[in-house]
């Protein structure tokens, strides 16, 4: 049996989520579990850095199978890609020890958000940004990022039905950055917690709207209370970019 | 009666194409006209700067029709928006002369053609651009591009099924412009033949590749004959990014 690691790209916007579910529900995992079926001929259930929600896209979820198949490890991008739908693609595959886990053992997951604020093709990106009217105080949001960076107890940024012992989590970087009509947020972490990504985007949007205070986060963090923050910033902007395992997988 | 001019943007991926056909494939112009219907009781028809073939997408299509309906002529953009499905929106609306007409009044057509050279990411490019691998001799493609430029006899260059009456048409720009992985045409004219701008691109890719000699661009003005081209290139690359009409529509 071969351990083998993928790097995969999707477009989430026609899944159900990264999940295999119990009804037949197209989901990310379920169109490779069946795309890698009908290269060997057996089934197969496979591993993942993270979930990703309902029209969340990812540029680097890493998954993990065992296989016993001859494939050589590097060739089972090209060998799946030529069997998965247009809007999933095997970036690169190699073989890891058996041990490797691909949720376990990342060091650090980076996550990018990103926001739209023009008028001319926002059609093209409906599926790909969120769509945002109005004046936003970047310098404001900036500061609001700098407090997020770092270890706190992010209970407060937490969607409840999260079956977590602990909300402690360190956020190494949380920037944003202005490219013309393009802003987005990105941020990296020892781990995150259930739409933690989407409360602290949608509360930005809160602060930069002056709809709420700076204050309010620090607040979040003191109390563990999700009434301070902002909104869940809808699924469509957000990308998981990539899992960092340090030399783990190398 | 008033006659009113709308600049529109489509993502043309789920179309066949422009214009309203026998059959009721879905269709931009069709949607547009049942949307203008379904605010003022009234069928309308509509006249477009040009149309734009299944897959092709545009920022600046331009339309007219005339309507008796009591809407400003500025607030129909938001009117028809309201109605239209999420893949097509009306930029700007306003009032024009009775006799002003789309493609008859256009000095200018400006069309892009999109290509994408990276890895990462190509699925989410996969209905906006046309994916390209290989290398590219950009200052080969740079030249033909100049050679394109000016007036000449575009015959060659037109997909068989037209039944236009002269092939002589004014380039009056086409560029060649790389951005990280994204490689653009910019090409402006007079007019277009049907495919124009597909077969030019599709002619510069072979250039590019070196299947295909500079010398054959002028080889096709001379005689005409299409099979000294390249290919037509996907209509998933190609954008008509707005029509110019002088001072005629201000």
């Amino acid at each position: 049996m071969t351990k083998i690691k993928m790097i995969i790209e999707y477009d989430g916007s026609h899944y159900h989520g990264y999940q295999k579910q119990a009804n037949a529900a197209p989901t990310i995992q379920a169109e490779l579990e069946d795309g890698i079926q009908s290269l060997t001929g057996l089934k197969v259930k496979l591993t993942s850095a993270g979930r990703t929600d309902a029209g969340v896209h990812a540029l680097g979820q890493v998954i993990t199978f065992t296989s016993p198949a001859s494939i050589p490890p590097d060739r089972w991008a090209a060998a799946l890609n030529s069997v998965l739908p247009g809007d999933i693609r095997v970036l690169e595959s190699k073989q890891v020890p058996v041990d490797f886990h691909p949720r376990f053992d990342a060091i650090s997951k980076h996550y990018r958000y990103l926001i739209y604020r023009g008028q001319r093709g926002r059609i093209f990106l409906r599926r790909y940004a969120c769509i945002h009217d109005g004046v936003l105080d970047l310098s404001l949001m900036q500061e609001a990022c700098s407090l997020i960076q770092g270890q706190h107890n992010f209970k407060a940024f937490c969607s409840s039905g999260s079956s977590v012992k602990s909300f402690e989590r360190t956020v190494y970087r949380c920037s944003l950055t202005e490219k013309k009509d393009l802003l987005y947020m990105d941020i990296e972490a020892n781990g995150f917690l259930y739409n933690m990504v989407r409360i602290i985007m949608g509360s930005l949007l809160e602060i930069g709207s002056g709809r709420m205070d700076i204050g309010d986060i620090e607040q979040a963090f003191t109390t563990g209370i999700r009434d301070h923050l902002g909104p869940t910033a809808p699924p469509q902007g957000l990308y998981l970019m990539g899992v960092d395992y340090g030399s783990r997988s190398d």
